[in-house]
């Protein structure tokens, strides 16, 4: 699992604030997870986690001291921006990449849990479409769902999945999953701890695309 | 019709030569083309286009007398590159370029034509379809064309479309149309001349994407 453990998340701390610096980090080689599936049919998708890292490391990098968390980063956004304020800056770029974060997250999960289209044990389509209806469906308009539709059967099959996010490792399935694991646990917990944050700063919205 | 008609196409010269610099200049308007359908939905085309013009111009500005004509960027890719070659470069990005490029030129030609689907006058779809299918539909796989066949529903209007074209300036649909009809002529000559290159120097590719 070179690729996605080389990067675990950090583990949250008793105030569930997150570092932006050391989350910007970790997050950084998610986009690669787009490379795993094995199509250019994802690239746009990729692009989009990448231009909201971009957005939120340029707001961090401006000035590292007031940004320290993606606490502040939403707090202080909010003093700025008045009523533009969520659909702007890094909170706008944030509230969008925990979604694609969450959709890696449902995936991962689901693999780990053995679901499986008992017809077609080696296919990912049922695991990719719990994350997607669980974690996008509902801020796409149609047409980005038929899209969708459309662009779930480029996704791999399971085995060459797991290969692909063991990367050049021989790694058996087993050893795969359970190191996917234990990626899982920091990387769901900071998943989750941003989602709360966007609830209780009342950030969240759900307009659709 | 500030949009389309403020870089118009040079005319050919008696070679059918195309001046890179030239070429480059007049092209680089283009991908806002696809910002007039209206839609992010267009984003990752537009990002693709970009993507082939980056490329032919790093080329270009490596040795801007090397490269002075794009019929001199494909001989000369062909003898650096050897059997990895046209499938390569430059040479590659623009066997893609062409197809984006017919893609509108076929796509305003049929509307200057007055190709209409009667029982949907003001929709572009029928008009988009031909393009379409006539630029680019082959070198797509069923995936790619199930994207597209549900990505052309986030097409606008046609008097939207047209409108858009005109930019800011109120212009009659009409005289919209005649300046289209204007652009053509040296844009569609200047596509012409480089699928003859291509079919001259046998640099087209059929494989899919
Ligand atoms: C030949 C014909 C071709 C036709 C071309 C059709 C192309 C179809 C369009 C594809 C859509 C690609 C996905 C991108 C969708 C994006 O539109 C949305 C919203 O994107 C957000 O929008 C904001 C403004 O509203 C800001 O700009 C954000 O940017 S900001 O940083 O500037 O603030 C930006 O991320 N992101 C999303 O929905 C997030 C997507 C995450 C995806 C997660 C995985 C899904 C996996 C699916 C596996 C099967
Ligand atoms: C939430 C779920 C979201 C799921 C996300 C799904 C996203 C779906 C994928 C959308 C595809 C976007 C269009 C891009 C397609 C591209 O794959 C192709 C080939 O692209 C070429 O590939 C080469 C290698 O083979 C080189 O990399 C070229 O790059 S190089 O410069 O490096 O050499 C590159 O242009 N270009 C194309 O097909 C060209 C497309 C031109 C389009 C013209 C207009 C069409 C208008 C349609 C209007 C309705």
């Amino acid at each position: 699992m070179a690729l996605l453990l080389d990067q675990q998340f950090a583990p949250l701390t008793d105030t569930n604030e997150i570092a932006t610096k050391t989350f910007l980090e970790s997050v950084s080689h998610l986009p690669h997870f787009f490379d795993c599936l094995g199509s250019k049919v994802f690239a746009p998708i990729k692009a989009d986690i990448n231009g909201n890292i971009t957005k939120i490391k340029a707001v961090y990098d401006s000035d590292p001291v007031k940004y320290e968390t993606l606490q502040q980063i939403l707090f202080i956004e909010k003093s700025i921006y008045g009523s533009e304020w969520p659909k702007v800056g890094a909170t706008l770029a944030l509230m969008w990449l925990k979604r694609g974060l969450r959709f890696i997250q449902i995936l991962l999960q689901s693999l780990v849990d053995g679901e499986k289209d008992e017809d077609n044990p080696n296919l990912i389509r049922i695991n990719i479409t719990k994350a997607y209806e669980q974690a996008l469906k509902r801020y796409h308009g149609w047409i980005v769902q038929k899209v969708f539709q459309a662009a779930q059967y480029a996704a791999p099959c399971r085995s060459d999945f797991l290969k692909a996010l063991s990367k050049d490792q021989e790694v058996a399935e087993e050893e795969c999953l359970t190191k996917v694991c234990q990626f899982l646990i920091n990387f769901t917990a900071t998943v989750d701890a941003i989602y709360e944050m966007y609830s209780v700063m009342n950030a969240e919205l759900d307009y659709l695309v």
